[in-house]
């Protein structure tokens, strides 16, 4: 695949062949992983339970190759099991990368000084423990924060999401808040990233490795969003599961050569856990998978075709 | 000690008990492990530097027993080890709660619904495999987010500590913007806490378990959190290391009992690695690690005494 060392520039070299912006999501909910995989076992121990995850998740990953750009594996769901559940996403990390899939890290990390570079060492550039591609942050405490993250994306060619407007209803609690000049906190969010934006722009495609994370229930917010940040890569939560439309979703893409462009749109459940995926029969289960991928690739195909 | 199930009464009654509100933070800096546990390794390896901090932190947990109320691992060190850090840092916090040590996980989590979920039982209540008292997460997301871990710590006596006024200058750039109707976002955030912290008032003390991260480098703003959250813990970091005073870091205490009380006072590396802790010999790193966790602990005592 593309050689580039830059991710804004590697994720949209795939998306644009692709031809759609669909991110699946993996988030391992222990009480759904289908039967298949499960082993018979009804009740969960810790053990059968890392089991039927590793087992389904190179699943997942396997029938994922060359059919989506990137995947977003969700750390919360490793954590919950523990120490093993980090090194099964260290696995799983690396089953993807080696099957040409980019991978955003979902851990919404965020802290101060030399604690932010330990979490940065952790996730971005070469000698991480868990190297992935992509990681999301959260901007709560501020620039200074941020800086480890982005330098050392910028320094290695791997690309940080901030948050700005989650998908959420509570999202309005803090992000919505006016402040004194007007425009709602996550404005004043995005309009810090201005800057740092330019400077990772990626020399093929002109999009930035400095991305933001804008739900898809909140169509309008992108749309104020790209006018502050317009070549920041979106990651768009919040496509199928919350109510969102495929155009929603793809509301601040804007026109590329292969159509409208300028993110990813993550989507779990309705791919992971279809309702006729539940089986114990191997081939049934690949169907409802593949038709699961399926639709959601082509809601999205479809709304990015055209527009340009 | 104390058989409570309320996590802000089993804190405030230890520190009754010992007369200062210091709590230890669990910071291993890899450049800065002491040589006595580095076993004469110069190039940390993965695996010499996973084992000299096992061993590093062993000494420091016992060390510890009985001599502070609680102690703050930063999971951001132990992440960047990779799962084996993982795995280390589950046992140090097993360590310290068998010797009686509560344990404030410093992880500033926060994320949507099932995702909370999940982070939350990773850390909090029975079943956990990361089991710690009391966990810090991150507001931006907004009261639907905190939900799930304020439920959980409700329903199994643990605790939360919510990003407020974090203790970096960048702690302005978003935290101290004011709103529309002239407070500053942390006020907001402070405020939106309210009425959780009074349903998580301790029966015993009256203190409550859904405690608030005010730096102690901001002790007026901290004055103006108090005055919204009168019952909440406060963990106050910056202590030492960035420039505040003893006074400054328990400015927003109040009369109690035994002195001043209302949280706990962070301090990692002025304890952790004092510069005549730089040696070979075990005598005489207990030596300067006691002086340094004496001198802390001192500083705190004088300033919360006989202030009520």
């Amino acid at each position: 695949l593309e050689a580039s060392s830059h991710f804004a520039d590697r994720l949209v070299g795939r998306v644009r062949a692709l031809g759609h912006p669909l991110c699946v999501g993996i988030d391992p909910h222990l009480s759904r992983i289908p039967p298949l995989f499960r082993r018979g076992a009804m009740e969960p121990s810790e053990a059968t339970t890392s089991d039927a995850v590793r087992d389904f998740l190179d699943a997942v990953v396997d029938r994922l190759e060359g059919r989506v750009a990137i995947v977003k594996p969700q750390i919360a769901f490793f954590e919950q099991l523990g120490w093993p559940g980090l090194r099964l996403l260290r696995d799983v990390v690396a089953r993807a990368r080696s099957r040409g899939l980019l991978v955003l890290l979902d851990a919404k990390r965020g802290d101060v000084g030399s604690t932010a570079e330990a979490y940065a060492r952790a996730y971005l550039g070469p000698g991480a423990p868990l190297r992935a591609d992509a990681l999301t942050v959260n901007p709560y405490l501020g620039r200074d924060a941020l800086a480890p993250f982005v330098e050392r994306a910028a320094a290695h060619g791997d690309g940080v999401f901030v948050l700005v407007k989650t998908s959420n209803p509570g999202s309005g609690d803090f992000q919505d808040r006016p402040l004194a000049g007007g425009e709602p906190l996550y404005e004043a969010v995005a309009s810090a990233l201005a800057e740092g934006a330019r400077k990772l722009a990626g020399p093929e495609t002109g999009w930035s490795s400095l991305g933001v994370v804008v739900g898809a229930t909140y169509p309008e917010q992108a749309e104020r969003v790209r006018e502050q940040l317009p070549r920041s890569l979106f990651l768009v939560p919040g496509f199928g599961e919350q109510g969102a439309s495929a155009a929603d979703a793809v509301r601040a893409f804007v026109a590329g050569p292969a159509g409208r462009e300028g993110g990813v749109v993550a989507s779990a459940r309705a791919v992971l856990y279809p309702p006729d995926g539940e089986t114990l029969d191997a081939r049934t289960w690949e169907k409802a998978f593949d038709a699961a991928l399926d639709a959601a690739t082509a809601r999205l195909a479809e709304a990015v075709a055209g527009g340009a």
